[in-house]
């Protein structure tokens, strides 16, 4: 069975559909709301129920869903958002040639064919997902979240937990009141622009399950409408729970409203990149009313979460003299040499409020960005990121006087033994706001391999308590991602975030494991596949030496192959127990056996090795 | 510049030879003893000392250094065991049909054409590295290495050391006399048979540099020895330290000859699996005669380290019946096997001191088997593992009376949260006996991507005290691995390994990272490729999308583009910072600036999020 997804037809290029091996797409109806939560349910042998695994992939993997970018995916919150009454559409901001880059006939990038009127809030109305936790109401929002968080499971979970959790708080059932209450105390984010309709809720804080983010964006080369929404549908069928519109170059606005529209996971941008473009690349000529225009812009088209960098204060360039690799934050670098040229606090740091007046109108949660974060091992923990980090603590508290929902960025590179305090800090200074983080890497001697230096911290500072992980791909520092190299990025962030949930004993997290186990034990080859993160490149490489369908059913791999496979053996040995008295007789009858040599403790004495 | 290695000339075919990128070979020279330990000095621009960097690949980097696979690798030890004077060569165990599985005619892999009469320990003596340790010897294979683990540094590290150490006491300047105390108090080994005379001698220990072992093994099916013999030296050339030969199948006795005559590092073998052969097979069959036989035929070979799974006793075959994945190490299944079907302790428990009296002799280091190790996530840290732990401790304690050293292996499957007690378990029970883990994975869900669910578990045990890491591939469950497989798994436990000196805070260990990183911020592009772990790898990624010689100096790379190149951006930073008043000014100037907003713990009482 061939499991490459279709490419479909000559409408809608490109975009990668399909179900994953083995899987069909399930919905979980809510109980409160009107919401479909959809799951993916792997079929599995060996008279097993199937597994329920969390899938941010969307109606892309639904074969029956009719995909059709040039038509966007289903509004599916319209109804959600007009219940409310709390909304109201509007003629938007028009937009400009500035938006797109001055760009102009074949060169520009086709406007999306349906295009809204934008929803704003009515009046000085908080439409965000904290207002309403606030005032005690449970939306679809987050029920939907809720249902979704525990993988199709209805009952609290009885078994024994094992994990170690550093003080997360993890239920052994989702609620939708537990979710509300999460949001309420700013522990946990919702990221949905009422202007992303198409949405599909997921939410990110410390007693969820780890998320994982994908960078996409266009370079100022070359791109296409079908390629970004391509790069965004492979991104998210692989695991990417939200992704990150990194464009910069012509078409950012037309290229964005085409991702938007066919995204089912929150976008994330950067929106400083575009303002940048909007003034020739020129850092000093920024200013507050293009920034603030370029939020309108991407608030109205549905930008669910923004990355600010007001953190970086004026005072605090001079920190980062001494270090060794300087300011590594894009966003950061822009906004320190504006300050230096200017000798004058950064526009985001003054009009942070009027940022927060623009989120809060259409729910764009904040991602607050570590502008000084570090870029080597060298500069890790040093004064100036810990100075922005208690700078975005008090942008925190701002944001959510203001209804605001916020997560806190992070770093970067640093080794493992100081990957605990940025925890331990972003967790005191940041309210415990949610943690995401970009890696970190582990040490800078692997260019190649920074999706593995960095999965290394990613999975640690998952455990630690880091809501979502920033993926690194094999290319970091060396080139732009390819689609193997997003691929693998994905593939490698959804295990470092799930050994995280395994380490933090979230309920149910160890099921998957598991069935992957009893599969390996009992040689379901298929059902090893199927139900690894990665099915295609799982079967592959298995087939690369034993490439034949008999051997799907072969109780050996060519690893060991059959003599040696320590498997096999262990079946015959339990074969062998059972015709002799079963285990249970046997274990009693071999302890009370005598031991052949001396004790540990007896022995100590005459042994115990010396100069 | 190419840096595909050269494959050498008709006489030895396949064998990749050749300097690294930028790199020459040096060699210190002992003062104590004649020996010259060779390192790799990586040279860099912007005005730089060049790197040295520890350097496992043997002479097949050295220009200057004749290979010739038939002839194997210079005699270098033989005159340091003359000095010594306790051993004596004698002619050794005849080779039979069966140590060749009854390979004839052109199927039977040529004899080695040289080779030595074997040496053994006269009379009684012990010739391991731990009694001459006691004795209070400083041999040269302790001075070689002494040298080794300092890269090249004669000097005391005076920095500040950052790092945490979990209780290890790593020097700040190794001394021969400092091995030689770790060596005698069994915290340490050298693997290193008198019958290795082509060795370049390697320490493992808590208190020295993290290691790595790569895996290789003829199949079943077919081999060569020049492709043996390469996988060696492909897996020494990126940094394995040590290789173990888990050959299966026909020829395993002559193919082995050729890997040990022409490897640098130490080998280490599972004699039980030759052992297996020579009974076809049939775990039953196996005796303490064949296994005997089995270890001096290996002895007398120069193999430097036995894995021996002589902790799985027959009362603990029943503490596996409830396991998810039963027992999973291939001799821990077949001892499990035998223990089983004859209704006894098994024979390598039994005859424990017979093999520690072979091992002394040769100086064999013992790895003991972790037999019972889980194969899954459920499985970890369960009752088998520990109780097979708690035997090894007791073994160690009989082979150390014996003088002979040890290592103890370690798993396998373990989440984050159970990895730390492995360590702790292991120091307690072991008695600070070097551990050597594989991985451990920390999920099970992804198959195809083990080198990088273990490397995070292979990351953090080496942190918290393991010595040696056993690579995992990407083929792992899956396959047998390719040159590629290999090759990435080696890089991926180098990083994995690095990571965890610099956590621990090995001295000097930052100093790769930190050429890396000057070289990023200064875009010297070719230094950051030669400095990396796969410089190959790193220069080809970059490439893809730059490939020109002028990109090699641009201030920029296709990551991010010129516009948004953040440390570009920091370089205009500081010189407008240098034009203006200088840092130093500045920072005193920025700091006494007001606060925009109300601090936040004024602000507390107003927005602290609540319901």
């Amino acid at each position: 069975m061939s499991t490459e997804p279709k490419t479909t037809d000559a409408l809608t290029p490109q975009i990668s559909t399909g179900g994953l091996p083995a899987s069909s797409k399930i919905y979980v109806h809510g109980q409160i709301h009107d919401v479909q939560v959809p799951m993916r349910q792997i079929h599995v042998g060996g008279g097993e129920a199937p597994q329920v695994v969390y899938d941010s992939s969307g109606p892309y993997t639904d074969p029956a869903a009719a995909i059709d970018i040039r038509k966007g995916l289903e509004d599916k919150r319209g109804a959600w958002l007009a219940e409310r009454g709390d909304v109201e559409a509007y003629e938007g901001r028009a937009v400009t040639a500035a938006d797109n880059g001055f760009a102009k006939g074949d060169k520009l990038v086709p406007e999306f064919p349906a295009i809204r009127p934008p929803l704003r809030a009515k009046g000085d109305k908080a439409v965000t997902q904290l207002a309403y936790a606030r005032a005690g109401i449970v939306t679809p929002e987050m029920e939907f979240v809720a249902i979704r968080e525990n993988n199709g499971r209805i009952e609290a979970w009885e078994k024994a937990r094992d994990g170690h959790d550093f003080g997360a708080a993890i239920p052994d059932l989702v609620t939708p009141e537990f979710v509300r209450q999460e949001i309420a105390e700013g522990r946990a984010i919702i990221p949905a622009n009422i202007n992303h309709r198409e949405l599909e809720p997921m939410i990110i804080g410390r007693n969820f399950l780890v998320k994982i983010n994908a960078n996409i964006g266009n370079s100022a080369v070359t791109s296409s409408m079908e390629e970004e929404v391509e790069k965004m549908v492979w991104a998210i069928r692989w695991g990417g729970d939200t992704v990150m519109d990194l464009s910069t170059g012509r078409n950012i606005h037309n290229i964005r409203e085409w991702i938007i529209r066919n995204a089912p996971v929150p976008i994330g941008t950067v929106p400083l990149y575009q303002a940048l473009e909007k003034v020739n690349g020129i850092a000093e000529d920024l200013t507050w009313e293009v920034f603030r225009d370029t939020l309108i812009e991407q608030a109205e088209q549905g930008v669910d979460y923004f990355t600010i960098h007001a953190g970086v204060r004026l005072h605090m360039v001079p920190m980062t003299a001494k270090r060794v690799t300087g300011i590594v934050s894009r966003g950061g670098s822009i906004m320190a040499k504006w300050c230096l040229h200017h000798h004058k606090e950064s526009f985001l740091y003054e009009h942070f409020d009027e940022i927060c007046d623009i989120c809060r109108k259409y729910d764009v949660s904040f991602s607050l960005g570590d502008g000084l974060r570090p870029g080597s091992i060298a500069d890790a923990n040093d004064e100036a990121q810990f100075a922005e980090l208690e700078t975005l603590g008090e942008l925190t508290k701002i944001a959510w006087a203001k209804d605001c929902q916020v997560m806190i960025e992070g770093p970067g590179h640093v080794a493992m033994h100081k990957i605990k305090a940025n925890m331990d800090k972003q967790l005191e200074h940041c309210h415990e706001a949610p943690f995401y983080t970009l890696g970190p890497l582990t040490t800078d001697i692997a260019p190649g391999y920074d999706h593995i230096t960095s999965a290394i911290g990613a999975a640690m500072i998952g455990w630690y308590g880091c809501a979502m992980l920033c993926y690194v791909t094999p290319k970091e520092h060396l080139g732009l991602p390819d689609r193997d190299d997003v691929k693998t990025g994905v593939i490698t962030y959804k295990l470092a975030a799930h050994a995280a949930d395994l380490a933090k004993g979230h309920p149910g997290a160890q099921e998957r494991d598991d069935a992957v186990s009893r599969a390996r034990f009992e040689f379901r080859w298929e059902d090893q596949f199927n139900l690894s993160l990665d099915p295609d490149t799982a079967r592959d490489f298995h087939d690369e030496t034993m490439p034949k369908e008999a051997h799907k059913v072969a109780h050996f791999c060519s690893m060991c192959g059959p003599k040696f496979c320590s498997m096999r053996i262990s079946h015959d040995i339990r074969a062998e127990a059972e015709k002799a008295d079963g285990f249970a007789k046997m274990a009693a009858k071999f302890q009370e056996g005598g031991e052949l040599y001396v004790p540990a403790d007896q022995v100590a004495d005459q042994v115990e090795p010396a100069e």
